[in-house]
């Protein structure tokens, strides 16, 4: 095991990252095992290029020169819900018939922890708070469930929609151990499949690799984009060529709206004959902190709210409205083939985002240190960096209010995106689906409830009211269920209807 | 004093209010006095008639019906600042010209306290933490002034901008006690103008005016429509005549963004000859808790948010923006001549509308009771009741993060619109002039802190960023002060501008 015998010294000194093993001599043999095996997994000088390229980029300062080189994105490949209203029914027929066929496959990006929820499992097994307490994983589930049974009802045929699921190192055990806790929801097991994202070393500004303890390496996930580098190397392109996946939708775990597998999107996408597309939702304030999808010398990309000026982000057309206001929500339509070229051709080529972070280190005395400013480098690639590869690429617009509210922060005055902003997201849309469908609130009175709530006092939050997923994909098949009724908040459908169907009384 | 020699007694029986007076023998002599007072300055008779058109006008269910006789605002009459640019500056130069000759006075509605903040002083002398601390009043009472100088520099005489304050009986003496205090904030005391509004008692369902003690009845303002005949009975409108006042803005004190006196507003109206017209807003989300602007039967109001039904709410026109969007921020234009004809003529045929509320009062037994369900009514006016009275009606919108931010609530997690949202609103705005005017702000390590501030963790709140209204009205003048200069937030702009310039550091 001694280093230098193994020749991992002599790897190391030719990276230049001899300091990993400034420590060797004191730690204990366990230490020293752990070490090494965690060492003899990584390639050096890949992560010495990486570090390069990242930096080099990082460093040519293009923020200035972006805003001349930025277009909107045209209105012909556009599909929006409120500007097509006429095309929508033909576009979730085209995405059921694929999702019928068995093409359809979803692929949730949930590496990440739920570290600034203040929870340190993964995000997705986190209870907003509904009152069914179901977490955002039981949500998705029964979405794609629910899915499946549309389909087949449309089609008379029985199909699946097969659901890959990205974990990173530290949230791989937690959510499989999790789903199967939970019978994979009702869903098939052999229809979801786990892999795992790489990680990648933090580094200072020399390029040293950071130790985050004298016998450990400080690791972080190598970003959203590490998607694809995992979908090669961990043979999930094969699985789905195997399973003759034509279409798929990546979306992130935390959108407690998100429709999976959406089959207007995915029918839109396929209509339009495109091998790549990203859902958005209008972009109505400037400064906003969202990225937008536009043209960059006449390339697709998204455009980070942090790399945009405010003169560009200020822009408006004629009609009034922001020239860059596709806000990226996250949610992608990708055909196989193209991703499979994305894996095995373009994504390499990509060089990695540097972001810089405060990171905890050991220092030569070896001890820990908590830096106050940024003192390193983390490196990851996005998602949505390999649009500018796609032959026909399409957005699709949406409500905001009915299709995005990501979970972020924990609750706190100040905090966006919180637990209570989903949670009312929810209930606020499946508020809207009752009344859609005919139904009524009405309050201990027996008054009718406006429509919109007020503010004025804490009393009149959102209406209590959650339907289960497995009832309703998207506010479909509920007039049989409550046309003409009248409830009380708090409303509760679910599959067991006639008992659930109302707390506290009609 | 005795209520029988007096005629009293005999007058409320006659209107049916004898209950007034069953602790009468209970009271001290001093209590007896008051009430009597109290009593005698009421019109029984004219309260009745109000309550019971109020009630009949509440009880014929228009919601259902309202849906078919909406129209949205038509283009024609809208003006817009993002979708009419080229003729923002004719407007502006048309209100300014119109200020110059001293016609323009601005009209403050007040009335309120600040109860759902947690206080008991009046709303407008809230202080929501700025770095400078300035009250509402003070923002607006210098925003005033620096209007007055812009106007004065442009067309080269003195002017005046006459500011008439409505107050409430509840509001009034604090609020001219704190204007005198404070100097007037370097207005001419007597182009400020305080009138108040008037009360009306609350009544149980029955018309019954309601005691909140055994000597005292319980009263609330009569609505910010109330203005309307204060403005009357208070001889206001005849000191706007005796100042050849041509047009008035009507606002509300709790917009920490209000450009009062808006010249492009102004200048809007006057060459659109309108007689009338309203600020908006565009309301993007279907149930955000505003009131719209649009025709019902052919004439103009405001139909507020609980009197929409969701289907309406979400109806969109071919653009795919919502069509009843013109959302009320409670800014108004009036002519003299037409706010002359509104007093005399068109106010007083208006009913005042129901409001149901929880009204604490003594029963039989002389015990107080809160009640913990709606127990009666207060009645009142809204200001945008006398729009279906106006010959020539107009519309302006405007940027909401640019001009609409209310104070209503105080700082709690769910709440909408708090100190918090005010602050942040206003340094949000106040950090893009400075980067409109060619500024830049640098974080501690001399970065460029970008433009649209990431909202990742506690540290990225805002940019804290304050420009006195005595520096910059609306942004305009920033040039010469922060062109090409780098910032230390917190930046800090005001009349001193040397010394105070920046704080930190540069």
């Amino acid at each position: 095991m001694d280093p230098n015998a193994s020749g991992l010294a002599q790897r190391l000194a030719e990276a230049g990252q001899s300091h990993l093993l400034q420590f060797w001599s004191k730690l204990s043999p366990e230490e020293q095992v752990e070490l090494t095996s965690d060492l003899q997994q990584m390639d050096f000088q890949e992560i010495n290029s990486f570090f390069e390229k990242a930096m080099e980029m990082s460093s040519s300062s293009k923020q200035e020169k972006m805003d001349a080189r930025m277009e909107p994105v045209p209105r012909e490949v556009l599909g929006s819900v409120t500007r097509d209203r006429e095309s929508l029914k033909d576009w979730e027929l085209e995405g059921l018939k694929c999702i019928s066929q068995s093409k359809v496959a979803v692929l949730l990006l949930a590496g990440g922890q739920g570290t600034r929820l203040g929870v340190s499992y993964p995000k997705g097994m986190y209870d907003v708070g509904l009152p069914s307490h179901k977490t955002l994983f039981q949500i998705q589930a029964e979405r794609i469930l629910k899915l499946q049974q549309l389909a087949e009802q449309k089609h008379k045929v029985k199909c699946c929609i097969a659901w890959y699921i990205m974990t990173s190192g530290r949230t791989m055990d937690s959510t499989r151990e999790y789903f199967s806790r939970h019978n994979y929801f009702g869903l098939d097991k052999n229809n979801i499949i786990f892999f795992q994202q790489g990680m990648l070393p933090a580094m200072d500004y020399n390029g040293k690799i950071i130790m985050e303890n004298k016998a450990k390496l400080s690791m972080a996930p190598d970003g959203n984009g590490g998607l694809y580098r995992a979908l090669g190397n961990q043979g999930i392109l094969d699985d789905m060529e195997r399973r003759g996946i034509g279409f798929i939708h990546v979306y992130c775990v935390d959108n407690i709206l998100v429709k999976v597998a959406d089959p207007s999107f995915i029918g839109f996408c396929v209509k339009k004959g495109a091998d790549c597309g990203a859902k958005v939702v209008e972009k109505t304030n400037p400064t906003e902190a969202v990225g937008v999808v536009c043209k960059v010398d006449g390339l697709y990309q998204v455009v980070e709210y942090s790399e945009i000026t405010l003169a560009t982000a200020e822009k408006r057309s004629a009609d009034g409205r922001l020239m860059f206001n596709a806000g990226n929500v996250a949610n992608h339509f990708f055909s196989f083939s193209f991703l499979r070229d994305v894996v095995q051709k373009y994504e390499p080529k990509l060089q990695h985002h540097v972001a810089q972070k405060k990171i905890p280190y050991v220092n030569a005395e070896g001890q820990l240190i908590k830096p106050d400013k940024p003192n390193g480098i983390k490196m990851e690639k996005f998602v949505f960096d390999i649009f500018q590869f796609a032959k026909t690429f399409v957005v699709y617009e949406v409500l905001r209010e009915d299709e995005f509210s990501p979970l972020k922060n924990a609750d706190s005055q100040d905090a966006k995106d919180t637990p209570t902003t989903a949670r009312h997201a929810l209930m606020s849309l499946h508020h809207r689906w009752v009344l859609n469908a005919g139904g009524h609130f009405i309050d201990e009175n027996g008054r009718h409830v406006p429509a919109i709530p007020s503010l004025k006092d804490g009393t009149d939050l959102p209406i209590k009211c959650e339907i289960s997923p497995l009832v309703s994909y998207g506010g479909e098949g509920l007039e049989e269920l409550v046309k003409g009724r009248e409830f009380h908040p708090n409303l509760m459908i679910d599959e067991n209807r006639v008992q659930e169907l109302v707390k506290n009384g009609v």
